[in-house]
């Protein structure tokens, strides 16, 4: 499937340097990565010198922004985007120095010594919101990290959001015109997006610097280890917003979190801050937002320094009792939203409701 | 099998009206509700006008009574039911006239907007204990919520105790009479009962008021949204007073709570308060005990609100992988009760420990 | 197998008598118990003169000594010996005394009223680091403990280290030697040994008085009931150490503690304190150092007045579901030891870092 490319230009590309430059977006910037978009970068300055002062360059792309999540706020969006452009404009600039190889559009991936570290960084979507088009460019970056010689695999996202789940607006969108054909493409990504963490042999690490909704959260449980700021937080609202349960989450989560909470989530859209997900077990660890990225980033060094076949086989350890039983849970859910999706009864709850909260914001 | 009634009339029928009205315990007036038991009722104010100043009335049954618990406690269990007459009779008084055709006498059952909720109310037992008799209510009740338009059930009880657990004077009185027949048809009466719970298959939310023992506690697990009162506690002294475990707590507890606190509450009767039994995964949140039923019953109508389809088939999601297992473990658990029970070392044991438990109080 | 014995005189014989008498440390005295050692302890006074001012005496054997732990460190080692050593002799005096019929080098067994207790107590290992012949007499108590009229299992340590895992010193000197051999050797031993607590089949309680590293934590899910000492500590640095997972931790842990915490604490070696192993699910209670041994006792003595059919009954009810996948997980593990030992590349990658640790002490 071809990817589409939004050939809009650069928006607010001067006088966009602010005081506190530490705070940057969730790209929101539309670049064409694809074609010739270097104007008006030649002149910044390379990733290096700025990594004292930028945590985008220290590698996992927290901010300090302290804005609360206003989803399909596009209003929010572009003032982020004014405030954070230069920041992500230096990130993907790196990125197409160092990796002339691996070019996504959603995604930021970076091969560092010892592992691979994927970004979400959506460019075609809000507060890193998942489509199949982006979920594909993971399953890619996925692909790539289990076949080179990278030791594990360190996921996190640029801007003040994790991942917001499956984007709502695309979804609507996308079924209104051809429930059937839709709902079947959107269930498949879906499903081969959550089998392509199931199935990854080498160790996963998360690094939540926000908010991580819905499919952002509920595959979580599927990754290795999971380090959050204390600013992240969890929602897996499926039953409020008329859907059923993803990404393994109706397995993993009464698993980690005990029926009671889980079913509080899933029913109730329970949120969970960073301390009480931790305490659960659904996070390894807190750390302090200004710290975040560097007290990451040490860990995972730490771990590439480990011999690649005791990861390997220690995950595999861990996992191989799972694995079989995670695959039948993740074909079964993305069975059931399919069936939700295509009939009219399923669709119109859906509709209502999501038509409703992009009205209200 | 048919229901023995007790024929006793209404005790403390006069001068029961106390000050502080919003004490009331746990039905401990013996009432025949298939027979004409409305004299004395009739000047009593509609359910409607009470609603603002009994938790009755807002429909989960809390109590602001700090009493702490004595089991078989037949002095306290009169005193309760002079101060809590007159709540409970408006309670009965306004479930018969709302819901004429179901009638049960240990149970409230009220058909409420969406959903359905049973209430404990034990008349013919302590504290809310269970005998087959009740237990058969209750699996009638869902049986009954299972077949009509309800989407979820709410369960909670009337009185300062949630439930508990069996009622081991009926226990012994039973065994000694007839132990080899007694022994199998309890031991099938948990069975059924607990069977219920794991194939019910819309929401079961559970308000705990109070302390919840025994079999009380370990059918949580089989529920999916836990609500617990900050005065709930939590206890299964199973070993101690010389019993197996019940209610597939052998698998759900040590699968919640980890082996070695699920071991040290089935072996030690360790007792978790609300708090603990929350960050421990048995309790989804605890809330304050004066607030307790408008919380629950405004999260209750939320997810009434919900679409039928997609919380019956979530329920399905995370409840599909454990539902056989949970059967097996059902039947050999009350196997095991079974054995004991008819073994006349097994017999002697628990006789001799709760004689002494009942002589003591 | 024949246990070889060290011939060592004892050291510091004389002059051990230590202001702080309820200091005492980890058995580093090499005595040949089969042999006549009792010279020098004839003026000892008898175990039962000393109980009310030594922990040991109480059963439990914690220490107060608050010396943070250094693996391998053979200074400290001699100074514990130095300070410690009256109250080892008493405890081994009194075992020997109490209990003719089961001697042990690294291990004391004590035939209590309803209950077996077990203490780990090494002679040939720093830290009750375990070696095969060490794994092999816990075996051999386990067995002796399946059989005899004992309810339950008491397993804590002498000294202020629980257990420091495989004696790290001890696999390099065999390996080194002959590493096909000693491979097998020793991976068949750790299998045994965890197999032996996979199916005992009375409740094991542990009480855990100081740092259970490796093996020595990655047993404990397989004991029934884990009370810890607030002086305790918990790490499986595995990966750290270029192994994998042992003692069934791959499945145990994930399964316990979520697998966010069980993989930081597999692959990065993250350090519990006895709090938050118990609010994770791995320590059922946590108690004060002073008071942990008469804490411990006091529950234990209780457990025992069960019935031995209902103990054993509802450890079988809540352990046959594990039993299988817990032989097969021990099985996958010890396997996948093996290989890394017996492979070059494996082993060096181990002896490279161990080494490297030992000279840094």
């Amino acid at each position: 499937m071809p990817l589409k490319k939004p050939h809009n230009g650069l928006q607010n590309g001067d006088g966009s340097h602010e005081k506190d430059s530490r705070h940057f977006g969730n790209g929101s910037q539309q670049q064409n990565m694809d074609l010739n978009d270097h104007e008006g970068e030649q002149n910044l300055p390379s990733v290096l010198e700025v990594s004292n002062d930028s945590p985008v360059v220290n590698g996992i792309g927290t901010s300090l922004a302290n804005g609360s999540l206003n989803l399909h706020s596009t209003v929010k969006r572009k003032l982020d985007g004014e405030k954070d452009y230069v920041f992500d404009k230096r990130l993907r600039y790196s990125v197409r120095q160092n990796e002339s190889n691996c070019r996504f559009r959603d995604i930021v991936v970076r091969k560092e010594d010892g592992f691979t570290h994927i970004l979400l960084s959506s460019q075609t979507s809000d507060n890193n919101a998942l489509t199949p088009e982006i979920m594909k460019e993971v399953r890619r970056a996925l692909c790539n990290a289990s076949a080179d010689d990278s030791k594990l695999l360190l996921l996190s996202a640029v801007g003040s959001v994790f991942c917001s789940g499956l984007d709502y607006s695309y979804l609507i969108g996308r079924l209104s015109n051809d429930r059937r054909k839709e709902s079947t493409r959107i269930a498949e990504a879906i499903r081969d997006f959550v089998k392509a963490f199931i199935q990854f042999k080498k160790p996963i690490v998360v690094a939540i610097n926000g908010p991580a909704l819905g499919l952002g959260a509920s595959i979580l449980p599927l990754c290795d280890i999971v380090w959050a700021s204390e600013k992240a937080w969890f929602q897996t609202p499926y039953a409020t917003i008329r859907l059923t349960p993803a990404g393994c989450s109706s397995y993993t989560f009464p698993q980690i979190l005990g029926v009671a909470l889980a079913n509080e989530m899933l029913f109730c859209g329970r949120k969970l801050t960073a301390q009480e997900a931790c305490s659960r077990g659904l996070v390894s660890q807190v750390f302090w937002p200004t710290t975040f990225s560097q007290e990451v980033m040490l860990r995972v060094k730490e771990m590439a320094s480990c011999s690649a076949v005791v990861l390997e086989e220690s995950k595999c350890l861990v996992r191989s009792f799972l694995k079989s039983g995670l695959e039948d849970v993740n074909e079964k859910e993305c069975q059931m939203l399919k069936q939700l999706w295509s009939s009219s009864k399923g669709l119109d709850s859906l509709f209502s409701y999501l038509q409703d909260k992009i009205y209200e914001v």
